[in-house]
């Protein structure tokens, strides 16, 4: 049965209630938005794809395998080696290195992402993006292989033209708060005319645990051109840093947690921490103060600059030690903790939370904070709003989940629409797809429930899809 | 768009699965309690109302949006100043006064409710309390404000008139530990039969960790007649009182804590405790301690007295330290917190919870613990049961949530039927009727996917819409 | 209305969707696996059913009542007495001794379990294995007595006429790690041929904090014929008995723990632990750490034996200290925790959660780990798989939520199929078929939602109802 070959045809209706009369409506409301503009307001797209003259996505493996840790992980998870996926390892050492083995290992496999947004979203580049008409398996692999590899080379494969055919209205990357931001500096001076804007993450300036924190500093002091010697210039250089990023065409910063702790330093307490940490002698609560507080600031400084600021908690990241020494970060094993808001964004919202300038967007993967904490927040502070269904959350039940328990509490004007959060360009008409499906079929279920009118589900939608992300990243 | 008129019709359908067998039996279920009277055994409307000749309740304004934090909180979430809705100010400072500039700003934001229990309620107030034809929407602001005005002035819109129309068979008000219930005094003596009955809330004479708390037990001397210098008079002075709350009709308490924390206390340390806070001198521990014990002593009063002891946790009061200070409580920020019971509870639950004399009702804010703690607890300890989908929950998902989590475990008879706990006396058959209906929908569904027989679901939706909230309460 | 003869019939589509798209395909899938054989990979059924020639049920009230505490709590929680259900005393005190009596009684209450698990898999056994013909209901009590107690009488209703009947491949029991496993070997020996695994369940010799705990290394020592005098022969005797297990036919071995906490200790520090024990000096600090480290050592023996590990975490046993006192363990009120897995489970998965040779299934009652740590871990370690809804949880909408929280980040080969984990026999075909059906319902879903194709469908019902339990069960 297995190596049957079958015909990949995605479904008009798919994601869809089979109730007929949602049904109906869903197709309706998914046809008003199908064609909308993409707009990706966070995300991981590595900048060079549009600034590199002919750059080449490599062969089917380097783009849809090695890259991807939701993919390779499921792989993993069942005992295949991630070298035999050709995942490089730090110390070099040898990997499989034939992309058509490694190609045939997930064609094998694929079965496992049944019922998976991964595998969702991978037959929709194979068939939307790619025009393959057989469902991957073993054997089909070396047909599908050859095909994509051969539309790779092909000049409509070139990065620019998928953003165009994507219809993409903005790209926003992700971006270190020393970058120089010389890719986007190149977009912007060629006769290209697609947006692609930076995003400020301060994260590696901010975490002075790490061990290369003062070479980070040392990095800052020169790309801001202003000596870091104690925390008042420290905040002076990431406020030169954050103009740089507006005038690059950021609209957003992103800080990341593992909590949402927030505390109130005195600036002496603050310059304290800071001259400890300069000086190589912070202790593990001067950290766990520093971020707290940094996490203040950034606001703080939202509201003078008008940067909104977003603020990703909740993941014990690179869980699996043995593996992060051997493979590095970001491989499949940053995994969810429980999280708590109500008391640790006190200090912040307390602070800030009143002002109509600060555009506070929170996001979490614990999912126990929708209807407790976050809707309730949001549904109350004017700064903040709750960010969508992130990373393990962003499939069709989890895009559910957090709609039925935010909804009625935040409504939807306290959400902030689909933000895709990927470094896999290819996927990103995928995952906004598939948002659309999932909010259209959501809405149209509270119509043909009588809960809102049709004329409340054709304003709904067109919110969900484009609207409210627009609004809430000011683009 | 947004400004043309939009008919307000109310689908007799609403709520309902669009799934037709399912349909089908919710209509038969809900024609079957749809005219049963109103049972609302908790909830926060003004006595006054009942016992106040030509009692008026204002313009629609004063009506709908002065009172109601859920509604204004949106608003305010939506960058819109509460000065400007005419929330009055502690100091006395300026606000809106025109209640028609007022009405106009909610009749402008109406989309904000899309989907929204507030919504919902709203609607069905305009439709079937003042016969409204047009959804609000700034264009119909004006005439819809004129024509609730009116009917307010008629005098079939008294609260005693009302009362009657909505037929409710029994109103619970709550009313502080100290209160002399002047305005149930009156009610009971006028010729009119409506049932109104008070709720013993202690929760000012047991936190002593509030400002005024001596002086609220030297109220509580005063009224009860007893001299209140030790543990044991303070107790003395709480039985007299509940006695005299049972003689005007009372069948329950309401005790609010943030955490469902409970210890014994020894006399003695109940009696130190006591004379600690009394002298000014207690300390952060002594209030935890206390209020813990407190609660466990509630039950034993419950025991002695018969009086069904609620207890509503799991919410951080007054969140927004700035607008508490202008505003005060109540004005849309209190957030819950995770809660945990089976350690909490366990005191309290291994020295009452197998008496059958006591009727403890378990309130939470923290889905979480609907199938993990609360269900398994009231599936066992026959003094238990769980309260209703509670404040932020009581919409259309957050009660299918809580059927759904709860019912497979505890049974429907360890839950208590709805409760409105509302002050907005006109909200009141809204959300019995929406409760109403989402219960229908539900037992349809059990019935749609032959779970229940049609007969287990005639008696289960009479359960859930009159019958387990008359036991529970003991009315 | 309630004394009314109602009919019992099992409709062919219940638990089935209404929608008819989704029910046409449940069908089909669920008749695809409908006469699959039972594998029961774990539960706690008595061997001696098996061993015993002759072996008798009782009386329909000692089959279905008194050993069952899924169904008497329910009874206790609505005021009935355990006394009057004929729950024998530790103190020998009375109780009631009439079994028809006691069948009355539940047969007066039976609508307390409606649209529960229970109530659904008591009415399967009347209809299925009894052939009784009418619900259960004070009217029908005596003639459904007299009907199952004639039936149970009968030669066709024998445990291993039954176990054939019922098409049981493999029954798992769960024995003490001290147990001789006397029936085991006595079905072995004799002609019959139906396969009864024992299951090894160390508790009981980990615990040191357990008064009994010296004796039962006595009695470990005895019967693996090892002196146990320090860490390393307590270990050794371990092993021993181990290996014993497996040559009785054991595949898997058990561990129940409050929490999922585990810690790596220094062969001095366990040795300290340990040898503190013996001579009852350990103090709570040790009880922890060491329960932590024995985890992580079951582990390691796994790794070493091959015998899969099963990780049962997240209640509070005997929460109602007079209940415990007065009936002993197992009566109902063990109650669920929060628990938290990510870091708790770190030691463990980083030193062995690589290493393919090791299978831990990992169960939960805290559903908030499913979306937030289960999958996840078991979406990424080789070693780990989640174990299906469990306990309070292995109901219609507790598998469903399972389903839809697990299986789109870990994909369903990183689960392991029902368990039944059932000590009632006779209910273990009522539970299967449940879960059959709720699973075919389920995938029936994604099919008609086009999330996957029929192919998919058609192999995924195989996998839950039949091969994900084999496999992961080495069985």
């Amino acid at each position: 049965m297995k190596s049957k070959r079958e015909k990949l045809t995605l479904h008009p209706d798919r994601f869809f209630s089979p109730d007929p009369a949602t049904r109906k409506i869903a197709r309706r409301l998914y046809a008003s938005v199908k064609n909308l503009p993409i707009v990706s307001p966070h995300g991981h797209v590595n900048p060079q794809l549009f600034s590199t003259p002919g750059y080449s996505f490599g062969n089917p493996t380097e783009l849809f395998i090695i890259p991807d840790h939701y993919l390779f992980r499921m792989l993993y998870s069942q005992g295949i080696p991630l070298e035999s996926l050709g995942i490089p390892r730090v110390d070099g050492g040898k990997t499989q290195t034939s992309p058509e083995r490694i190609w045939r290992i997930f064609a094998d496999n694929f079965h496992l992402f049944r019922g998976t947004p991964t595998g969702a979203w991978f037959e929709y580049e194979l068939s939307e993006v790619f025009g393959i008409k057989y469902r991957l398996s073993g054997e089909t692999a070396a047909e599908i292989y050859d095909e994509i590899d051969k539309k790779l080379k092909s000049p409509g494969f070139s990065p620019r033209a998928l953003f165009e055919k994507f219809k993409i209205e903005v790209l926003a990357t992700t971006d270190a708060a020393t970058d120089t931001l010389e890719c986007h500096k190149l977009i912007k001076k060629s006769a290209w005319s697609g947006k692609i804007i930076p995003t400020f993450r301060p994260d590696s300036i901010l975490d002075i645990s790490q061990k290369n924190w003062r070479k980070t500093i040392e990095h800052l002091s020169e790309v801001s051109a202003t000596d870091i010697h104690d925390y008042e210039t420290f905040i002076r250089a990431i406020k030169v840093r954050r103009e740089y990023f507006k005038s690059a065409g950021a609209t957003a910063t992103d800080i990341a947690a593992q909590a949402p702790y927030t505390e109130e330093l005195s600036k002496n307490e603050a310059e304290g921490i800071f001259s400890r940490a300069l000086s190589g002698k912070s202790n593990p609560e001067d950290c766990t103060r520093f971020t707290a507080f940094m996490i203040m600031e950034m606001a703080r400084l939202s509201i003078e600059d008008g940067l909104v600021m977003q603020l990703h908690v909740g993941v014990f990241r690179n869980h699996n030690a043995e593996l992060f020494g051997k493979f590095g970060a970001d491989k499949g094993h940053d995994i969810p903790i429980p999280i708590e808001f109500t008391k640790n964004l006190k200090p912040l919202l307390n602070k800030y939370g009143n002002n109509r300038e600060l555009a506070l967007i929170v996001f979490t993967l614990d999912e126990t904070n929708y209807s407790r904490e976050l809707a309730p927040l949001a549904g109350h502070y004017p700064a903040m709003k709750v960010g969508p269904a992130w990373w393990f959350h962003d499939s069709i039940n989890g895009m559910e989940r957090y709609r039925r328990q935010i909804t009625e509490t935040a409504g939807l004007n306290n959400t902030t629409g689909f933000v895709d959060d990927t470094r896999a360009f290819l996927s990103i008409p995928a995952r906004h797809d598939l948002s659309r499906r999932v909010d259209a079929n959501w809405i149209a279920g509270l119509a043909a429930r009588h809960i809102i009118t049709l004329h409340d589900a054709e304003e709904m939608i067109k919110d969900t899809a484009y609207r409210l992300a627009k609004k809430a990243y000011k683009l």
